[in-house]
């Protein structure tokens, strides 16, 4: 099942396990925070996840709702892996993942046919070529090369229904620009949440909540923290991670456990 | 010197005092933290305070910057207050202030002659008549009767000189207001800081420079907390307020000491 330098990974505070693979992708505390932060229908609905990589959103998501989760990723390696994992979770009925170009969605799955919509978009302006991460695999998934903030943006907010929450993770640095490009296509950020590497930091993770035809009311929601003063996890971010029973797993240095099959 | 209700207040970080009335104006945390916030050139300059009230923010960044210092103020009655505590002082050599209407003070001041601007500026929307509040003073503070947000936004951006900072202190509601109104007066927001009640709840303040004409790149600062679970200040907060020797004057329940003279 597993094909190269892949490793099935435990994705800790949930039942659940993911094919990975460092030279291709691997999820970030960015999709995990994104996961646990946008807003999901409990019992029904439809959500969908943009720039899903190896679908770990949508595996996370689906501990969150009963709703059908879609995934897009347009590189077919990412979105076989992605496929694979979520058919040893048995989540195939929950679960779709479509390979293509999320700007071809609105016409392929309609308009306004989703109560929530997630995206963790690439973080980076396209830039010299020689400036790029040269495996075209990460350089695809990290740079704005197939698709732009502002794509991910008006996508999101074709497919999103009128009063549907569209939510992303991205760099503090992007803010006035999503913020800006988000109001442009008439999605309203509602919810901000600011997570720091430790206290007195800098912020380094942006997650933002949009509604589609919202009101203007921001709220900026108390801060996280990712490490204390000993370079250990907070406690939130454990309970984030590993779940309340800790050490229920193998944990490796980062914050998914790893175990090779 | 003091009239009616007004007291003389300590500001107790600084050996200054400060004329205030509770029916009249008193300053807030905002103000504290805005003129503790801002860039401020230290040997020389010419920074403006837009918005002044009482002078607080003068009255405080006069022991950041040996410049040259001007607050607006369009109350008379406030305007009265902030000269006779710059008297009291003795910085009348320093601090200017001008009773007059922010609109007309690039025709007044000239156009990109400040380095620096700071605005405290009123909060509120203006609202239904019978949601204001009904003392007239405390009512153009806080709500935006004779000053929009739009205004004071723009008038930063006709005083400051090109790559002059222009700080704001605002409730983070609107911050997407705040920034896209900056950008469309070519006011690149550099620097965020939010401040919360404590940990686990939303921020209720919201610092934003910018720099005119400046090239997109947002920090998010490291978070503050007003009060610890015991719902006591937090060290940070003692240090800003009363400076490094706790209990060097007496506090009252607020944040600034008061001594009826």
């Amino acid at each position: 099942m597993l094909k190269g330098d892949e490793r099935l990974d435990y994705l800790l505070a949930e039942e659940l396990r993911i094919i990975q693979s460092p030279t291709v992708f691997s999820f970030s505390l960015d999709a995990v925070l994104l996961a646990r932060f946008a807003y999901m229908p409990i019992q029904k609905g439809n959500v969908i996840d943009l720039c899903s990589g190896n679908g770990v959103i949508p595996l996370f998501l689906s501990k969150r709702t009963k709703g059908k989760i879609t995934g897009v990723e347009i590189q077919e390696r990412l979105y076989d892996m992605a496929v694979r994992s979520v058919q040893y979770n048995h989540l195939d009925q929950q679960i779709e993942m479509i390979h293509g170009d999320i700007k071809d969605m609105p016409k392929r799955l309609g308009h306004g046919k989703f109560d929530a919509v997630t995206c963790n978009p690439p973080y980076f302006l396209t830039g010299e070529k020689d400036e790029r991460n040269e495996n075209e695999h990460l350089a695809i998934a990290r740079h704005e090369i197939l698709c732009t903030l502002e794509d991910a943006i008006s996508v999101s907010s074709q497919l999103v229904r009128q009063g549907g929450k569209v939510a992303f993770v991205h760099r503090p640095g992007r803010l006035l620009d999503i913020v800006t490009v988000m109001r442009k296509y008439r999605l309203e950020p509602k919810r901000i949440q600011l997570v720091y590497p430790k206290v007195g930091k800098e912020a380094n993770i942006l997650l933002v909540e949009a509604i589609k035809g919202g009101s203007p009311d921001l709220k900026v929601l108390a801060p996280m923290f990712v490490y204390n003063d000993n370079n250990e996890y907070t406690e939130e971010m454990k309970e984030i991670l590993y779940g309340e029973n800790e050490g229920k797993a193998e944990v490796s240095d980062r914050y998914v456990g790893t175990k090779k099959l």
